[in-house]
């Protein structure tokens, strides 16, 4: 969390860009020499990297090749997060602890909180290393669980499944090595992730291609002084041009994403 | 779910054996070579493989390299599980549902509920596929929010979030592929989910490193003649020596747990 708090100060940028080579859209050219392309374009505008699996993954080995000569491209001082979404029982879980920390050397992951605490404490047990528990996602089928009404666990109250596991993020980070993934498009729960969790990093997708109102975002998630989120895009930035200008394409998306969550917040 | 079923009639057993190379754990040899002496040991008792993908993307490339050679080399007719617990929003779930059917080349996948329904859909399109969705894992820290007791969306009842995520899943296998993956170590969620769902396949893990009692899932599961459930384990067979005798002692695992089973079967 250090590194990327003075990552996010040294380029004033709290831009996180998801590097996510998409075959369809993406020109005609290797992964890693998209993705290092990118990055010299990028790296002295955004706060983060962020790279989704999933993308490497479909790609097979060629893709996990890839995807660890990309995690040691980026430049030393900017955190790069494996969006990873892994859970699984204890045992497991420090397996894949061991995959996403050591084998790719990534600075912090992403985690599904459905299996609970013992899922989550493999990764967070690398102090060192930061761990974005999914809270509220961006997505439309988000509402089918997380919004759900739950009898909490340490009051008689009702509320919705993503503030229960809000709360319980707020009590296992006892290492200080803890964020929240929260998307963009749900501005009300973004604010109620916020008074839950007034001091946490919050990894916020949905800006992008999914249409979340950024202001709105903004507003909700850094209401006091001191609060810190990161903003997460991939497909508007690495996809503004499919020519051969697209380095430059996306350095511009880049920059004018910087320029307006800081105006944003500067207008305040 | 077709290929299941006979793979479970022609061998008489609900045993699917988990390959999860753990290097602590394993004999000095490459994980490929322990794979094809377990599966050559084991390929007549078996009605399901399953890989947990975590043990082999803590080995890189090699262990990426193992896991496609493994899938390649069990035979045609007995069905592999992707264990990868994949969920992740609609755009990303297709490049992960692609990592695990076709490059990868797995019969089905286990899936984890929490982003909801566009998380599922892209996995469950492909139609000759098996999808597992996550409902009530066997660790302990399950209960965290598996069993958070919330307001059913459609009845005004206070339901289990597993239960919730049950009757979901009856609501998405329009094409007869899904499953769900329910403990051995919660019997009596067992019990409920199988109400919920008479028909659904069941995978069970926790019947051996983790103790959950085999008899009493097996009568939770399989109350009524033509349900099925598959009981997964790894560790207690793969391990049951440390030695060079490894693969004709996990073949005696193998073949005691499916006598167990069939035996549990038929004394009712």
């Amino acid at each position: 969390m250090d590194k990327l708090h003075k990552a996010i100060d040294k380029r004033d940028s709290l831009v996180c860009l998801g590097l996510d080579p998409d075959p369809e859209l993406m020109p005609d050219i290797g992964i890693l020499e998209f993705n290092k392309a990118i990055i010299d374009a990028t790296c002295d505008l955004v706060g983060a990297y962020k790279a989704n699996l999933a993308f490497y993954e479909a790609a097979g080995i060629d893709g996990l090749t890839a995807l660890m000569k990309t995690v040691e491209y980026i430049p030393e001082d900017i955190p790069i997060i494996g969006d990873a979404k892994r859970g699984d029982i204890g045992n497991t879980a420090r397996h894949y602890a061991k995959a996403i920390f050591e084998t790719l050397g990534f600075d912090s992951v992403t985690v599904n909180p459905y299996l609970g605490y013992d899922a989550v404490e493999p990764f967070l047990s690398y102090h060192d290393k930061g761990v974005f528990l999914l809270c509220r996602t961006s997505n439309s089928g988000a509402a089918d669980f997380q919004s759900l009404s739950c009898l909490s666990p340490d009051s008689c109250e009702q509320k919705p499944l993503f503030a229960v596991v809000a709360q319980k993020a707020k009590e296992w980070n006892k290492h200080g090595n803890m964020g929240l993934v929260a998307g963009a498009t749900y501005p009300e729960e973004l604010k109620l992730i916020r008074m839950i969790c007034p001091d946490m990093m919050l990894l916020i997708p949905g800006i992008g291609a999914q249409e979340g109102d950024l202001a709105r975002a903004i507003h909700c998630t850094m209401p006091a002084k001191g609060q810190r989120a990161i903003f997460a895009s991939s497909r508007r930035i690495l996809y503004a041009s499919k020519g051969h200008d697209f380095a430059q394409a996306a350095r511009e998306a880049a920059g004018q994403l910087r320029t307006n969550i800081n105006s944003i917040l500067n207008s305040d």
